[in-house]
């Protein structure tokens, strides 16, 4: 898989791709992750990527141009399942969107800055747009980092323990039942005996009633899912 | 405003604070955030923070020992308003909620890793605990670095221009309108005429439209709430 992602900060993004689980995917050549940097596909001498709203009010607007010239470049390159626009408007970002996105060959991520791209973008260009959550960020990025991180993980070989993700929150719309690790008591706080049991079948029946009454408390929502 | 933020991976962290926004309101001492490995607060000589699941499964457990003795260790020196779990089966992270923490003295934010905490951690020491959606990652710090945005773009005089964080899509709980900026025609793609008008009660009311009509068609529950 390959993610073009376009910023007009490539340096915000750099220290999530250089730890942990996107490194290892990157180095083990699971994954290509390339920055573009919009300001590189400027005209003018000031390498301007944005400029004032036409018709007045607070915010700068990011304009056509830089992003048709970066998209336009990638595209003769290769084919492109997706053009993704990050933007607090999109569509919300939940675990079957990122399950799907991560069967993808290649995709581009357009990260939005200040109060957003010229309408005009998000017409002729972006083909799905979406969102992390609804709530307003300073930029993309960091919604680009985390739709990477949760696409990537996906990815066959990326985790080191396959049934790990699988028996991740939300993959059966559960939430994830309690976990405990040693000691068995610290400072009077004990874990559940029946953990210590060797009666898996009962454990395993334990698991699921406490991520029934957890979803059910916490998230009703996804129960009707 | 002060942010202690707990994680195993302090580096993958680093960038989005170094930059844009965040790196502005720390330089102008708007903001501390601190970063604390929780390796620093291990006994053992691996420097251990997890453990394998009691009654078996995938995946390790943060231990409760090392994360006690860092909290215990911030709480020793300030009292802290919240302290917050990062996890995906937390309470869903709204605007609402950033609002609300913006106006904190101090926050701790615990970045979950691997399958999560023990469940004492979160009996014991946990005041509050954040998703920032209904998907999973590779661990909480993506989360943390989502939650201190949106956050610190809210404390007064972070963002340049005040007005400018009120007219964010899910202030008022609409999405933001369509926005234009130069050239007034690119490759045939115009910008709607009445923008050009100066005809500003129009203009605002066409927005107000677009507005609604963009969340009746994208996000028709934000109209509920």
């Amino acid at each position: 898989m390959r993610i073009d992602i376009i910023t007009v900060l490539p340096e915000l993004l750099k220290s999530p791709f250089e730890a942990s689980i996107l490194k290892r995917a990157i180095e083990a050549d699971l994954v290509e992750v390339h920055f573009h940097n919009l300001r590189d596909y400027t005209t003018d001498n000031y390498k301007s990527i944005d400029d004032t709203q036409f018709g007045g009010g607070a915010g700068m607007v990011m304009m056509v141009e830089p992003i048709d010239k970066c998209i336009s470049a990638l595209k003769e390159q290769r084919e492109y399942d997706e053009v993704i626009y990050m933007t607090p408007d999109g569509e919300t970002l939940k675990q079957g969107i990122a399950n799907q996105l991560s069967m993808h060959e290649n995709i581009i991520i357009l990260c939005g800055h200040y109060k957003g791209v010229d309408q005009r973008v998000r017409d002729q260009f972006i083909t799905r747009e979406i969102s992390i959550g609804d709530y307003v960020l300073s930029g993309g990025e960091l919604g680009a980092a985390v739709l990477c991180d949760a696409i990537i993980r996906l990815i066959p070989g990326v985790l080191g323990n396959e049934t790990s993700a699988l028996t991740d929150s939300f993959q059966d719309n559960l939430l994830a039942p309690p976990i405990y690790t040693k000691p068995r008591e610290y400072k009077g706080w004990k874990v559940p005996e029946l953990l210590f049991s060797g009666n898996f079948p009962k454990i395993e029946k334990w698991r699921e009633e406490q991520a029934y009454e957890r979803t059910k408390k916490l998230r009703p929502d996804l129960l009707d899912e």
